[in-house]
């Protein structure tokens, strides 16, 4: 029975997480059961969704209890099985959180084939975050070619694979980042046609510039004053997937800040330009799936999909990581490495 | 050349319109080019979107200009032909506005058989009334058999067949309407499950009661208050078409006045419901038109759509009536009886 350790919830925060919101400390997992196994985790995930689940407010998946596991999308060994599909020393796709060990059934998960693709891709480019750009860009936003879609969080896991695959289906694919070097990596590296910084005070007419024939695609992926910008420039019959990444949208806009100068013009706008604004979460287009895993690789292999990692060492720093991510410190989809590869 | 009379736009409004923003005049036909005709305003259609036309404000469609004649649909008879399609006696729809007489371009007008249907329904429930609720309801609400649609002007003429087509599609039904006798119109005669009265100081709880397992289709075409007590009443994948009706919605949350409550919870609760919010006006549905002359009649001889006509009669009647309808004083679908059936 390894000796074990994992990060609880041990408060619930208020506005942004703080390392008293976090516990670490050590477990003994326990007996593994039939139709179970031991998992040893590889790689953590780390998505801004997860800042949701601290909250207890309503939302489609229920909170993380206090002292409760905090949850979130693994790539894992397996150490010892009871179920017949798995064997020790396969490598699966799990849930299992923020932990390096844990006991879970062994249904509902995925195994994967290390000589395909690196591992840690699985809850990256080729796992949930990959899977939300490719079904809401694809699905809500269909972007036609000449068309311009504008996505923020540009250099991350998921807003980097709505610009890219906005290019590959010919539309003009303008990103928001914060800094220089994250909008040189976007335009350079992932081929954006232009990249601005969100902390630019004059972003609204930066991006009025970018978008010359205005915004047929607004993915969204972080609300606030990017939106702001955007809002004026839809195209009529825009499209605005909303997707999971601004789940805690109200420690932006909260109940006691005021109403956003937008909002008096939402519905005249909705109207006049008839736009289409949908919320989403991934698994909402599940039966699309396959086609992610069929065609997102293949885009890979190409150098049409480009992504890039952001990797921390050891359980300990995942409630840094994270409250970093949540501020834009990571440069690339935010992993933690819990264990090495290969025990 | 008759001695014809029109009503023009003798200035722009600021809110609600008022009898100083018309002008009744005569003027005197212009002869008939050729591929025209002479045509004689049997019925005028009077609807909420002309509210929009008076106003020079962004829109998806030029207003009507300071002394020009006000834009509407109508029901003509052809006076005098120069085009091989039309003869004199012919019914056709066209949109010659709130005047007696028009000289138009025979291109463009329809052509209607009085022997199927009442010639003024072209322009209500087998027209762009009746379209924008097929269209809205079924290619944007999409409700599916047990859910449940809410609807408000429910005893006008789009709002009517909204509720109407939701019922035959296996929906509950929930109309809003102003005052006592509508709501049992809508009940009682059209065959909706419940009816609220907007005016009633209790709308949102008395709406909650009404749609005991939630909203999954709203359609919007009043926005204000009802829209208030309808959002938090939004089901998981809830799916609100934007209709023309509400074109002049700033009226209502105009620039100056503070922000609607809702505002600040609308992009996260777009989310976390999977909301889809779409603004459509009818043409932008053009091609399901044949589908809808096809369903439609045939819904009304089965019973199962009924309509009901709100008749004021000569030109000098439109601008009253049409005020009256900005303030729900019609019953059914608001029409202007220009002239006799046959002259």
């Amino acid at each position: 029975m390894p000796s074990a350790k994992r990060i609880v919830l041990a408060s619930r925060p208020t506005g942004e997480p703080t390392p008293a919101n976090f516990r670490l400390e050590g477990y003994d997992t326990p007996a593994v059961g039939d139709g179970q196994v031991l998992l040893r985790t590889i790689w953590l995930s780390l998505d801004p969704y997860m800042r949701g689940r601290m909250s207890d407010g309503p939302s489609y998946s229920a909170p993380v209890p206090i002292d409760g596991v905090m949850e979130g999308g693994t790539v894992n060994e397996v150490i010892e099985s009871k179920s017949p599909n798995l064997k020790a020393g396969d490598i699966v796709l799990a849930h299992s959180g923020w932990q390096t060990h844990a006991v879970v059934d062994a249904k509902g998960l995925r195994k994967l084939d290390p000589s395909v693709a690196p591992i840690q891709t699985a809850v990256g480019i080729l796992g949930m975050p990959g899977m939300t750009a490719y079904a809401g860009l694809l699905e809500i936003g269909k972007p036609k070619a000449g068309e311009t879609v504008v996505v923020a969080a540009a250099s991350g896991a998921v807003g980097s694979a709505v610009g890219q695959i906005a290019r590959i289906k010919g539309a003009r694919a303008v990103g928001i980042a914060g800094g220089a070097d994250k909008c040189k990596y976007v335009k350079d590296e992932l081929g954006f046609d232009e990249c601005l910084d969100h902390r630019d005070p004059n972003l609204a007419a930066k991006l009025k510039e970018a978008c010359p024939k205005g915004i047929d695609v607004y993915f969204e992926n972080v609300g606030g004053k990017v939106f702001e910008a955007v809002f004026p420039l839809f195209n009529p019959f825009a499209r605005m997937p909303i997707c999971g990444l601004i789940a805690d949208y109200n420690t932006i806009f909260g109940p006691d800040t005021p109403a956003p100068k937008w909002a008096n013009s939402l519905m005249r706008a909705a109207l006049v330009k008839r736009l289409t604004i949908r919320g989403f979460i991934v698994w909402d287009f599940e039966s699309k799936f396959p086609d992610f895993l069929r065609e997102m690789p293949q885009w890979i292999r190409e150098g049409k999909v480009k992504y890039k990692e952001f990797v921390t060492e050891g359980i300990d720093t995942a409630p840094g990581a994270f409250m970093g991510l949540l501020k834009g410190a990571n440069f690339g989809k935010q992993l933690v490495r819990i264990g090495p590869d290969k025990a």
